[in-house]
This record gives structure tokens, C-alpha cells and sequence, in this order.
């Protein structure tokens, strides 16, 4: 049985800017480091995915503080490091090649913002042919308004792309789940 | 300035079965309809997209009666009709190849359903670098329930992904902004 790996989307200091609006699960971090923490324990494959922004104004552009890691998540040497300017991780790198070079089927993705790349990786991941399990609180989201008016609030926009994410795409489990299943 | 491509995605027989659940927007297909119409009539590009599930129990199956393109939006000669097994129209088709070989950039994406294979589409369209404009009024979703319990209506659903695809991986317009701009 292949190794599964974690895949850890931008989780960049960029996101904390305020423009972005209220945002959900403040625990997500400290989740993700969690995880992080049991796969480097067992010698099992991480995978980090950042976002090099071409927007002008950006916060994620690469020449802003913005751009860098959280230290939550921060890459140690020797685990690979995917660079994107879209949403999609398997799109403009080499994570999917690489995924198949080191012969992993299996992925658990977490990272920022469920409804934007999290959710774009994870639909292109299922759709690539890997079995996706994607944590329910290793992600968030920030509140949106629809075009006809409707607000939704950070908690409602996360919940509601988890469930149209969960058994089409990928299924969605807590953090403490995946922890007692590898314990 | 090159031509737009109207591209209609698993308007099928089978996504009427009620083990779906409620759905949003009964007008989808006749929007769609009145959108195709006026593509047909300035002899614009139109693309159609079809689900041949590999499912064992799906309506969808090339083998079941649900598989069939509804007829507001049948397929004339000529209209290239591209197939898929996956929610991206991207995956496993030539339709990337297609519209970059006829040189077009910009695409009006209708069908079913909102937040699984039109929205899939619409995030591997924007992100290989097509601008997309998805109708607001010609799609349509179902009702879901999230992992934690959460339930959404199907309008609450088709909402909260809009929200999240608006601005982000496209522009959000109604059949009636499209057909007023056109004329």
C-alpha cells in the first residue's frame, strides 16, 4: 500500500490581512501543525503548495512579506515546496507528476481557503484519479456575498463547499479522526 | 477580438431523478435555450458537454436512458460534442486543445450542476487561463447536507457557489445581461 501524503495549500501570512473580511475556524493552523507533526513523526510524505500572486495588490505576491509561510507549516528541508499563481495546485507545477514519480494514490489536504484553492486542488486531485480526504478543520474560509445580495458568513461559506465537496470529490473528516486512525 | 464560445455542460435525462433531491432554478434549461438560440443565430461557437458516468449505479451511464442530452439543448451537426467521465470538462477531453486551435479565449458556460461539474469547469477554465462568464440563471443545484449535519437548500447551495466563484474564477451574469449585451 503507497504512502499516503499531506498536501499543505498556501497558508501564507498574506491571508491575515483584514481586506479578506471574517474568516471561520481560527483553529485551522494549529490543526494543520498537528497533522504536520504525525507525518514527520512517521517518515511520511508532506508536500507544501504556495501561492506566488501576479495580481498588482496582492498580499501573496512574492515580493511581499505576505508571500512567506506561516511558521505553523513552515517547510523543513528536504520536504517539496510547489509554487502556483492560480488556484489550482496541479495547474503550472509539477506536484501531479511528482505525486506519480513517488507512487501516491492517497492525499490529505489541508490549508487555505476551503472555497478557493483548497477546494479547486481538491476537485482537480479527484478528478486526477487520487483518493482525497480533505479536513473539515485543517481549512477555512472568509464570509462572501453572492452577486444576487446574499451574505454568507465564513462558517456558512465552509460548510456549505464541504458539502458539495464531501463524497463527490473527496470525503471530509476532522483532524482528531485522522489522528486516531493513524494512532 | 475572437469569438466567445457558449459551452453547455450535462444538461442530461438523468439529473431529473428524484434520488437527487430538491433543486433550485426550474428555468436552467429554458435559459439555456434562449442563450443557445442566439448563438446558433450569429453563428457563434457552441460547445456541449456530456457525462458518460462510469458509475455502477448512475442514471448517467452511456447504457441508461438518463445519459441523453435533454432536448433544449440538443447537439445539431456540427456542434462538437465532448465527453467525460470526471466533473471537469477539462480532463480526459480535447476541449482544451479545441479552443485553443480555434483560437478562442472566452467562454459563457451554462448547464448542470452549479457546484459540482459547472464549477469544476469554470476553476480549471479560468485557472488554464480562459476568461469565463458563468450565467447565474442557467445553472442549477441540489440540496445538500455538510459533514457536521448543516443542511442547505438547493438556492442556498447554487448561492454560497456563485459567491465563491464570482470574481474569483469568473464573472457572474444573468441570461437576460448576456442577451442584452449581445444585441
Amino acid at each position: 500500500m503507497s504512502a499516503t501524503a499531506l498536501i499543505i495549500i498556501d497558508v501564507q501570512q498574506g491571508l491575515d490581512n483584514p481586506a479578506f473580511g471574517e474568516r471561520n475556524n481560527p483553529e485551522a493552523e494549529s490543526n494543520m501543525a498537528r497533522l504536520l507533526a504525525a507525518w514527520r513523526e512517521r517518515g511520511l510524505p508532506v508536500m507544501h503548495v504556495r501561492h506566488d500572486s501576479v495580481e498588482p495588490n496582492s498580499p501573496l505576491r512574492p515580493d511581499q512579506p505576505g508571500n512567506a509561510i506561516k511558521p505553523e507549516v513552515f517547510p523543513q528541508p528536504g520536504e517539496p515546496l510547489f509554487t502556483k499563481s492560480v488556484n489550482s495546485a496541479f495547474i503550472g507545477t509539477a506536484l501531479d507528476a511528482h505525486l506519480r514519480e513517488s507512487g501516491i494514490e492517497r492525499l490529505v489536504i489541508v490549508g487555505l481557503t476551503t472555497d478557493h484553492c483548497v477546494s479547486t486542488s481538491v476537485r482537480m486531485a479527484a478528478n486526477l484519479g487520487f483518493e482525497v480526504t480533505l479536513v473539515s478543520d485543517g481549512t477555512a474560509t472568509f464570509e462572501r456575498t453572492a452577486p444576487d445580495g446574499t451574505h454568507f458568513t465564513a462558517e456558512q461559506m465552509h460548510n456549505a463547499n464541504l458539502a458539495s465537496l464531501n463524497g463527490e470529490f473527496c470525503r471530509v473528516l476532522s483532524t482528531e479522526a485522522i489522528l486516531a486512525d493513524m494512532a
